[in-house]
């Protein structure tokens, strides 16, 4: 079963591939379900019917697990980086607006509820939310606007992005978890377009 | 034993309540220490020296006991009222100053550090977390300044307060935790400003 068989292009055999394939996805089923704290290596090895050394021998830890079932999804954050196109001006609303949308689309919400609740655990999941959040969405968009400091100008985006989701999604606070969305963009989107454009004393 | 012993101001005996509280500063030293997550119910008996029944006679779960434990402190972010004192204008940056003092006092974060980690898993938490960030502090400001919409304004407040926490705290973005305080102050104080004073159209 070796030999002359094609390799995938990481150099995989096929079964290898597809036997990962089942324990990522396996692992994201109960990561989005039973959320980061309660998945374990043994549940995850039997929902993919696999012995657990297989699970440990592909991916080391359950940090490890989880930083790869979330990065062969398709994480819904990249769609922020559209709401660069159009007016500046409105450039903090757009990205709040978009924002909101992604975390209410019932097919986005549940990875990103995992994310976020799992990084307070996991430093694994901790370093992919601020991975996403700054290098991947905010900092190129930071960069495009050529404005200095786009690392720190992203990251202030970002934990106003960060605390508004675990306000209104996590915590479910009424005061703002009952009101409309466009009344939040409206609300929020001035801090963010500041954050990203406005003339902020960084040195 | 019983009898005509005096009692406490809640109707205990005496030693019932250096039995709670013994079990309860054993509670808080793990919630600090290990996470909300890895603190067992059994864990905080073996070190308080009690049977595990009498911690779920007293508390009930663990979230009880979480919820107790940093009730019985004297939760450290009650010192951001005072920064309602001064100059209207520069409410925020006072706020925000104070806010980042707080969790940079060595004395203060441990507790801190917990609560924001165990919101994300615990319900308590998060309802603990909730009502001192809004309820006992920020609305009772929005409040005093008899502005519409405090609990609105209140909860924004806190949305950019906890992100902010989060990614220099907590996830400790290099864009943000590398900068200095007063840097910090700058840029977010006049969000917090806007949120609590400004003009927003929240209806």
């Amino acid at each position: 079963m070796t030999g002359g068989r094609p390799r995938s292009a990481g150099g995989r055999r096929p079964g290898e591939t597809l036997t990962r394939d089942a324990i990522l996805e396996a692992a994201m089923e109960s990561f989005t379900a039973q959320g980061y704290s309660a998945t374990t290596v043994r549940g995850v090895a039997r929902a993919a019917g696999v012995d657990p050394a297989l699970v440990i021998h592909f991916f080391g830890t359950k940090d490890g697990l989880f930083d790869a079932a979330v990065r062969i999804r398709d994480i819904p954050l990249r769609g922020l980086s559209e709401a660069v196109e159009g007016d500046p001006g409105l450039l903090g609303e757009r990205l709040v607006r978009r924002y909101l949308s992604i975390w209410e689309d019932p097919e986005a919400a549940p990875l990103l509820y995992a994310i976020l609740k799992a990084a307070a655990t996991s430093e694994a999941a901790a370093e992919l939310l601020r991975h996403f959040m700054t290098e991947e969405i905010l900092v190129p968009i930071a960069k495009r606007l050529g404005i200095d400091h786009a690392e720190t100008r992203a990251t202030l985006a970002g934990s106003q992005l960060i605390g508004l989701a675990l306000m209104r999604y996590i915590l479910k606070v009424d005061a703002i978890a009952g009101v409309p969305a466009e009344t939040i963009v409206r609300a929020v989107g001035p801090t963010v377009q500041r954050y990203l454009t406005g003339d902020l004393t960084l040195t």
